[in-house]
């Protein structure tokens, strides 16, 4: 297999380099500074086997919104199902990632936690003091990433200066009582968690993480099996917004995009794969991460249905 | 395995028979004179080998919105996904089942195939004069379910008697011309679509060769992979409505619903599950049926995710 | 004041032909063969005195949307307020003239009588066989408009073959129990009432009407003080459909508009007004017909405010 | 007609208090603690003339929600209408008092300036640095009330304890730039507005101001007669949110509600009335308040149709 998946990552790389549909997220500075063109992919089998094609793959990458899966993973593993399930839904929205509109209608709670109201309330719901959930955060981050990531601290403070809209989905919650306690605090958390950055070789740990059953590289259970089940679902339902179901029609790999460019993608039982582009459509999911995908899992045979 | 599983089958049918929430639909005489105590399941592995429990086994079912997946794959088969997805989309749109607000706010190409308005838009492409494409269903349900299915006349007469949410939403996609020609036509291939009906164990055969990679127990292949790829993540994301989500956290089985008390599920390579029990919730999913897939499926393990 | 209003119609006719945006309807051949530049206008005092301006003062003008007033008055005077609002309310809805999506979130009842499903509604509860109704709505409109008008054939039969929008909003509110009987002849009730035909001076008689509280020039009570305050009162809030704010405050005249490039509007205690313009923008408001209400009402201080 | 009047007034109150529908708003202790049997009304006719009935006549009453319409006619005063319709459109919404999904969606402009979006929308306009414009808004309230009003500390700090979903309103206009500067200071501008306090009699004043085309009692111009009209007309088809068209059919008067259970109504070219009772329904108006306004406008004729 080495041989066949270095030579289809290399082919899905240099294939999706042929579309330049889509522009950088231009909200924040250092979104937009990233070479356009940049399109790489990193894949970690649940045997240790890495593979890699395309360039970026020194490049520190911020999570942005594949970052939610993280506060997912961490809050079921530390509150169980029932607890994290009176505080977000897991339902697909069919609306986009902030829809204020959806929250006001179907609400209180949010629809689900890969969109930024369910994944504020997460945050909203972390344990300690504000300066114990920000290092709350940072562990569960080293845990689930398999090594210490830092803060991006320009994407920190760019995603505060630019979050009124976040500022809006948290001030309808806390209206509601779905969220308690400080708003400034809570999208502190929400914008930190964020901001984590890594290379693609270390993001693609997790969805690894993810396909081994919860169970890290070196043997030891990080995750149990139930929350493993529960996060590849979400993935499978709601990784991609309002373009989940295509996605998972065409690739049939749960996954969670960022607007950084990046998608972590898990192979059930398998493995996991990162890619970036930072080039993204208007649902805020890269073009090219996603031809990557579409053509890897075809050619592995690697969509969870058959 | 066998012994196992006829032990989880009956324990799931016990345990199920404790809830009693929900009720029988109401709006067809014929689904509301099924006893509401029936609680039956049915399995077909794809080695061939079947278990049953709990009652109604001899029941003839209506097919109802599980037949819905049928359309899916047989359009998928005939004309390909290009021209499927012109027709309409693949995305869980968050609401429930005849929503024709969705369609109107977020349209003219409804949601997903999932839902009332997908699947009439996929019934008004069936090839040929109306003869010739009820003819075209009925061929194809056989080739399905792998025997010749039957229309219960009485339901399709009280579908189409109480139809008119139906025809709102006929009409509705006619005036943006997402769907062409006779609006009563298409809506009677619609209602005899759902009017097919069959025991669990027919019932069962479906999920069974979606399962099997579109292949037949006799070997023979009735649909290619790429078709039985997206009818199973459209099941995923779409099969239960707005509840969708929630269903595959907890039984990880792409799924298919019916008002008849039905549910239909894909145990991805390794068989199908047919469930009844006709007390539906508001969404219009039995619930003890529910319950049995879950129940059955944590206990053999048969997650999609892990 | 005569000649001070001759004055001030010439130029309001002079002063809206320099604006030529917006497009005549196209969806009925019979709307788009009037010559766009058509641009006239038609008072009638409740004195009796007549005055007019622009040209199309003979043409044949189809009634449109703007006999939705006329079926609600007659419906009021023959049924009483209470019948009448319980087949549909009278909220301005923020919505477009056919949003099914309004109906479906925020029904079952249409919100006013200004919008096609609550039009349809009343349309649905006129006394009497199908020829009984056609022969009532005659009758009201001879009643309403002083004269005799004739139903324009080609329209009625080009409402007919375009109408399948009206046709989900009709079958939508069977659904709900809005309505009852046979949906095709409910809506050739509609579509009927639409195609009336008339010039303006016979247009603006109704408004006239209105404005002398109910009585005919020839000192006959044709609608109670009652129907007349409810009926001005509607058009006030929901005439113009979403532009219905923006109108009473820029003109003051509670008014109705019709795609036929038509606006009727009432001066209260003064007389009626007729405009007629083709060129309609997206709403479906005649956007000549508009500029011409806003001058003449400044001019002459018909604003009912103030 | 003072007799008459007196007469009409007190049959009024008398008929209101059989009805004892809805319940004190209890978000802020402040209201739930007026007694919520008072039942009072205030006339101010054009020529000086007073009139009230019932009790709670030496009553502070906050004016809330009523008091959008002042900010409403200082910024039109003092920016004319083509800068404020900038910042507000004039469209009744159809939607409730603080609809979120409806600014979300049809956004970023609020659809009218009596809503809390809208109001916060001015609020945000209002000339000078924080303290200059709370001075402003003193000012301008002195001006169209004919006398100095204070602030309720009280509401005002439980107005800014409970406002969370119009912070989600503010940060939403924010993150769309329909507003900028300090949320909080905007809110509190917002927050100062509807914690203005008066007895009814001086509330009925502001109303006779606009019936009296914006001349003072002492005969000073206030407000130009183009403020006047379009004030009037905004609370005709936007002062009771969604109920504004009933409203308007059932006492043709334009007015503007208050959750503190306030109506102030304009009886264009002859007086202002004012209306307290305690007890809102659920789109927080007065329901004795909106019974005596029926009332007494139909004993008077005073709706403005006829």
């Amino acid at each position: 297999m080495p041989k066949k998946l270095n030579t289809i990552l290399n082919t899905a790389v240099l294939e999706a380099k042929n579309n330049s549909d889509g522009k950088s997220a231009s909200y924040i500075p250092e979104l937009e500074s990233v070479d356009p063109e940049t399109t790489g992919v990193a894949v970690l089998m649940t045997d240790g086997s890495r593979y890699e094609a395309g360039d970026g793959q020194d490049l520190l990458i911020t999570l942005q919104s594949t970052a939610k899966v993280a506060v997912l993973a961490s809050m079921l593993e530390e509150f169980g199902s029932q607890k994290v399930y009176s505080w977000v839904r897991v339902e697909p929205s069919g609306d986009d990632f902030a829809s204020i509109a959806r929250l006001d209608q179907f609400g209180p709670l949010p629809s689900n936690p890969m969109l930024n109201a369910g994944s504020i309330s997460l945050c909203s719901h972390i344990p300690g003091n504000h300066e114990q959930q920000l290092h709350w955060l940072e562990q569960w981050i080293e845990k689930l990433y398999g090594t210490q990531l830092k803060i991006n601290n320009k994407v920190y403070a760019s995603e505060r200066r630019t979050g009124d809209r976040n500022r809006s989905l948290a001030y309808l919650m806390k209206s509601t009582n779905v969220i308690n306690g400080d708003v400034d605090n809570i999208l502190e958390n929400y914008f930190y968690l964020c901001s984590f950055e890594a290379t693609l070789k270390e993001i693609a740990y997790f969805p690894m993480l993810l396909a081994n059953k919860g169970v890290s590289l070196d043997g030891e259970r990080i995750l149990s099996i139930e929350t493993v089940r529960q996060v590849i679902s979400i993935m499978a339902t709601c990784g991609l917004y309002n373009e989940s179901g295509a996605h998972l029609v065409r690739t049939g790999l749960p996954a969670k995009s960022g607007v950084s460019g990046l998608i972590m993608a898990v192979i059930p039982n398998k493995g996991g794969i990162a890619v970036v582009s930072p080039r993204v459509n208007r649902k805020g999911t890269t073009i090219r991460g996603s031809l990557m995908l579409e053509s890897i899992s075809n050619a592995m045979g690697w969509h969870f249905a058959a």
